[in-house]
């Protein structure tokens, strides 16, 4: 594969991927959405829907990592890492599109989530705190909730250790992807298995943190939403911001330690 | 393909598209339905085997458009547009007919939603504004929700913008279907790929439009809609009628030229 | 495949089906039950996947027709009678022994439920018409309806016409399983994609009647509804039950003879 | 496949099996959890990805059997038990390392569980049998739900009888993997029908046990539950813990029976 190639794929693909993830957070969140309230096993197959839809049709360009920690991963595996910063640059720009695409598909969606007066209050909420702080757990919260992940108990070691142990997960089910397609013809019954990895992931230990297992998924979508002329839209919680960056990486770097080790 | 087998192939198979996409909003918004409420999940999930069920059933026969935007893609990717008006009347006229055996199977459930005082209110209910706002939410809504897609938010910008973004998604999956399908085998597994591809857009996409994304799948039966007995039905809403015909069209263009440049 | 193989293999998997079909709907029906209401959902993917998993473990045996629908349309297809009565032993007797099994997998479910007062009222409850009909639709329907289906609305012609609909969905896709499998290695893979026609076939036509598309699925577990020993189990519904059984007949010929004239 | 391939393999298998697993239970239970409440379908499709994700994963090391009854059942079949204690040895090793790891990735929303007092009761809410009863309900058994099963209606007979026929079903389908396997490349497509499987179990055949049809699934994480130091976890209902580990291995026996029998 071309460097170009990889660029295209990489940025096709997690715009696509972004665009159907956080598309589905804004479907069940939003208000004036129809799939309002649809809960967690619309969001978690949203989601795994979402990486299959980007694998398949960016795969053929890029080999459709879509994630830095698969990138990572394959790198430790292969002890080559050469085409890292190119697969890395498309990631963070393709969550970028993607975010703001979703932006695009739901832009009165959100206006009328944010400016809603049952939901965020009405002209001077934000002066009080109680008052504020209900704005935010009904308005800007959820809106936040579109771009990036965040946990319902804030704990950087434990979040940090959910992070980990879900992307240790999806990274040996990326690297033993070659082990189960020894000229059985696997093809894309690799992504779609891939895909159902993930709803697992989100439905099993998504609980605490949102299960971001990917740097570009939380990263691009933050940057997108600082920028983004959303009212009302309060903070992008940059505190946070490091744990899904890190985590997965810490992950990435654990699975493929143990492929190594166990399968290689 | 003949272009015998090509009509008639997509007649049945867009009917049966139709037949099942229109059956779920019926199964799950009408009176004495034992599927009433199912909620989002079920409708996306509807939806998306729907299409599995058709393209399975007529994909032998003509290739399985079902879609105007799948057909004016492929004439772009191939420049070949001798059987486009072809795949268009069989997919026009196989939607009107599974529009229609909806109405069919559904029938009595039709009846009593549109006659059920409760819902669209006792004689006079269309006198009043408030109270025919009222019965239109909670009764013709729904029955014409069976039949066509609709907004939440009525923004002519938005909504087309909501419509072209769901469209490039499921051309570029299927215009990349052939680069997955190099001699492994993809076989049916593409159809099975194709339908998840479409439950994904539907819960990420769909919460704005309802996302119709296929010119036939909302034209053809809102046509049916206007043309059936139904009692207390209401309009048909045709001042939106043009936006899930034309979003689609550009969405296949878009999708077609970014296959063109990136990956053909 | 001899007579045996196909009796044996008719009988184990109509068992397994109808005992993991029966058996969701006693899961999502019945008092203390950890799946009581569940939803329409889960009863639709249960369905599904008692499908996928009957066909799977009898498939090597008897082709795993499991459906006197399935075993008329292909000897129509193929005019080859001479295995159908063997087909229709095994197939009543499994729903027969499945029926059986649910009972035994749920008996403390269904005692609690029939004997519960907040359920069927306390002694004397059936005495008096109105209390009789409450505790006929909190206690025994739902009973009757882990065993059989009923519609939603008790309307001959448009039951018939619902189950025939239905089922000529079904038996198009089984015809051309044959059409999508040359050579491909469609295998079990055509096994699920039946699985998810039958789960789209329940969210989409199954809210007027409950998607009987079998009459073996019906009037076997109907039989072992009217022997077996429960109480306060109410009628059988006889009067309605050869709608199940004649619907998907005609269903079955009809789609016949749109394969033989449209795709053969 | 050599002894270490085996052990690690099964105990890495089991481990994320264990995992994913208890960590829907704990995502959908567990205050403080974005999946709080996501409902049975959830929880189905949660352990079916799992068994999914594990043999995915593990397959290409162990054959992953992940099951004592699984491996029984195999040994039966082949009359051969040279490695059945290896196997054990990592499936109970694995349980027992995968419902550490929920513990830590649920780490926080265990603790909030078990002390909140709108759940549990405040001080002194143990020192009356009636709140001790209600906060048994609501606090220390779905923590122990996390790690085990338990029956609705306790009677040791019916509870062994469900446990003894959903075993039956499963291993019936691990059996028939082989005779669906000729030649056509079924590869991990049949690890993906087996998830399906166990989702079909869940749904239909889950209500009254909650589905442990795997004795190692089962006693490794209940010793877990005993030794972790939760606060206010209550007993591990001992009393309880034979059935889940009997049943299945009956069950495997039975199915072996049958195979052996009908299919051989």
């Amino acid at each position: 594969m071309s460097s170009s190639d990889i660029f295209i794929g990489e940025t096709i693909g997690t715009a696509i991927l972004i665009l159907l993830g956080g598309g589905v957070c804004a479907a069940v969140t939003l208000k004036a959405s129809k799939a309002r309230n649809a809960g967690w096993l619309a969001i978690t197959f949203g989601w795994g829907f979402a990486v299959l839809t980007a694998v398949y049709i960016s795969g053929p360009l890029s080999g459709a990592h879509l994630n830095p920690a698969v990138t990572v991963a394959l790198a430790i595996k292969d002890s080559d890492w050469g085409n890292v910063p190119v697969y890395f640059a498309g990631q963070l720009l393709g969550a970028m599109i993607g975010a703001a695409l979703v932006w695009v598909a739901y832009y009165g969606q959100f206006h009328a989530h944010l400016t809603d007066k049952e939901i965020v209050g009405g002209p001077g909420a934000q002066a009080t705190t109680a008052k504020a702080v209900e704005a935010q757990e009904k308005g800007a919260g959820p809106v936040l909730g579109v771009f990036s992940t965040g946990p319902e108990i804030r704990n950087a070691v434990q979040n940090l250790a959910t992070e980990i142990i879900g992307t240790v997960v999806l990274i040996l089910a990326v690297l033993t992807q070659g082990l189960n397609d020894k000229g059985n013809g696997l093809g894309i019954l690799g992504g779609l298995i891939t895909a159902f990895v993930v709803v697992s992931i989100g439905l099993s230990l998504g609980g605490p943190t949102g299960y971001a297992i990917n740097p570009a998924r939380d990263l691009g979508p933050r940057i997108v939403h600082a920028l983004l002329p959303l009212p009302n839209k309060g903070g992008s919680d940059w505190s946070y911001a490091w744990i899904p960056v890190v985590g997965p990486l810490i992950g990435a770097a654990i699975a493929a330690g143990i492929y190594n080790v166990a399968f290689a």
